[in-house]
């Protein structure tokens, strides 16, 4: 357990000369670093040093392009999930619009699959335009076809926050709204099966391109097989949006 | 399914002799109303309008002065100390001061029994006096004593709020704050064994002294026996702090 | 982290002057000793050889007659509720009888507990007669009053194993019967709130009394208060049935 | 909820003219069909029959080989993942062995996902040859590396049964060895979120090629693509046993 959590540290010259000097004191001739944006550009700075280095994606976040799926994804929307689940007892009680904001920074990951997978009437993501009126109107056009509440995902990385949306509604429909952010909630717990099974199947992999003298790759899941890019490759990749989700979100919550 | 959580509405002379009328109409000679003070209160309206009515505490809060435990608290303790269980993972890794608020309205209940489970450093209520100070030379000490984090849980009820206090930490301490609000999370749910236990017991009593004639009864659990009492004076007992807990509070969080 | 769970060593006499003269070569004053029957003979027998022990009823089979609650079931009967609402799930979509076998030893509680918060229509435990008839007979009229399927609770301890009951069930009604034991599963997992609780109640209470000079007490709870009994007392009080909750099962189960 | 669960009724030439005749009745012209083997059989049997009928894959037991997941899978090998982590409990502090039978009728993937995802010492799968005494081997060889227990995942399709295993086990080693049949437990519960959304997927799939006039197909996903064939055609293929998983269970298990 290395603690690199505050990755301005281990993103310095200094700092990572001092990685480097730590792994020679203890023979180390390979490493494995997990972690999202930052602790990858990490890696990549030590490979260059010449370390032999490989990075795995390990971020709830899923925002990295080169990746289908990050590790701790999945945990992070079953977690979401649960807690729809338990949110919808009191929203439907009390015939309330519901707010959950979710993580995923400038991704709407977490927000498209918890809301999918949770029935949510409405995703809002940074991917996607979004019109305020609009939800409005599906808001009360819900509520005219009997649906006694609304449950609205917001992603974080959204053009508005889940405080401003609420009094959006309560200023332009006749419904009470509440806000639920959920927070790092979603950073922790026991790690799902699908989690653990690309963890270690990318774990495996790094490995073994390591022993085969491999530095500097990023290690991914594509389809269902795991590959591997260049760093910095892997890094410029540009995210694009999953306009099957977005669809599929907008046909389900009919 | 009545949906009578918008309370103001049950205890309207109007809305009570609605009631009336709709008991009436389908026969109904007695009503067992489960809910919090308001509910309470309604079913002693319909009990003094003649409607054979009990009353059991469903409540997530603990806040009935006349029954140890509500229907409802255990299960959202229970919540609140799995969300404590997944941001102790990032409060650990990023060694953060991290503030959880939690439930309960005026009562420190659900604050102080997810405090002392889930292993909190310290658990601020409003049945205890509390200076932010103190608090701030707590965190000091346990950083001075090698805790490299701290959980704070906070009720809803105490006289700072979880935004206050995390600024005034960030302050008066060389710790980064963060504050997660647990929100309607806790009010929903699948219930645990011990709040389906208590809630079957009380019902089956409920029902029994209803075929006895009596009425205007809330019915609680003491020790471990199921007792009831007039409602007007269960309503109008005084709660006292659990000293025993908030000094195992401390106790546990040397 | 002793590993004393095989009380066999613990209970002879070479074993227990093993420990005696380990505490002394740590200098440990006193002794807190959590476990069920066994355990708490080993520590009366270390508190007859003069170390201040104090015994915490540590087991999830909740049978010791001394104390309200045992630690650790009720994280036990919550894991058994959770199955069991797994299993209803192919019980009704298959119309089936759905035979549960839980733990406890002689004690039926866990299936009392589960069986009541689970809604099972049948509860079978040691503490009740039992006439394999009689169970028939309730499956045959619920099936007649449209009940499409049957969950039985069963306690380790009852007169029948759970095979020999599923085969006379098959025999007996136009039924299909499948069994699943839960085993082990019941003794692990991450304890609920109510235990955490108790023991950190009892646990509190019992390092107090032992500074206060007591020895060979057995701490419990009684009620909703942590209480204290000369150990060989407390181990040879009688179980009574729980007379109150067998009689709700019933009632609860039509 | 139709409660096809018995397919032997959905698969004679009586039960088919009977689920035509309901269909015309209520003017369904069209059909999704959510099931295993059996539920394809009959959806393909409707088909011929002239109405136009899709099939998704609904079963626990991944043992489809045209799809990569079916829908059921990964809410089962999770169920399995949190009764591995109890059990761990009881098999560490009484140092055993401990057998696991999970489901999956011929197909080993529950068994070989959970005991990767749950640290399992050893897999046993149909997929794969199987010597007890190479079992027995690994046990002791472990042991005598310092590990204290062992877990092992076996499949119900495995050439053993888990009583046979355990008996083996403890006749050719030191060690004492339980048996947990997880059973019934793995077919129900809260779907996970990876279960839902290739349910939603391949749900709206189904509903679209059902719209463009197709018939007789059957949805699955391959890489992260939904996609459809033929139903007969899918039924055909042949399952191949996953050789990288079985690799890295053995890799991982060292």
């Amino acid at each position: 357990m290395l603690y690199t959590a505050r990755c301005e540290e281990f993103q310095t010259e200094k700092g990572q000369q001092q990685a480097v000097m730590m792994l020679e004191n203890f023979k180390i001739e390979g490493l494995v670093v997990i972690g999202g944006d930052g602790s990858m550009k990490g890696a990549r700075a030590l490979a260059q040093k010449g370390v032999c280095t490989i990075g795995l994606p390990g971020t709830i976040d899923n925002d990295l392009a080169y990746t289908d799926y990050t590790i701790g994804f999945d945990t992070a929307v079953n977690t979401a999930l649960s807690a729809i689940s338990n949110l919808r007892d009191t929203s439907s009680s009390h015939g309330r619009v519901t707010i959950i904001e979710v993580m995923g920074r400038h991704c709407g990951d977490i927000a498209l699959y918890a809301g999918i997978g949770g029935g949510a009437e409405i995703v809002i993501v940074p991917e996607d335009p979004f019109d305020p009126l609009d939800v409005c109107r599906q808001i009360v056009e819900g509520r005219n076809k009997g649906k006694r509440h609304c449950i609205i995902l917001l992603a974080e990385g959204a053009p508005v926050t889940s405080q401003e949306l609420s009094e959006f509604i309560r200023k332009h429909t006749a419904m009470d709204s509440r806000v639920t952010v959920l927070g790092h909630v979603q950073r922790g717990g026991s790690p799902t099966s699908f989690d653990r099974m690309i963890a270690s199947r990318m774990g495996a992999y790094g490995v073994k391109i390591l022993m085969e003298g491999k530095s500097s790759r990023a290690v991914g899941i594509r389809g269902n097989e795991i590959v591997d890019y260049d760093i910095f490759e892997a890094l410029s990749m540009e995210r694009k949006a999953n306009e099957e989700l977005i669809e599929l979100s907008r046909i389900l919550s009919i």
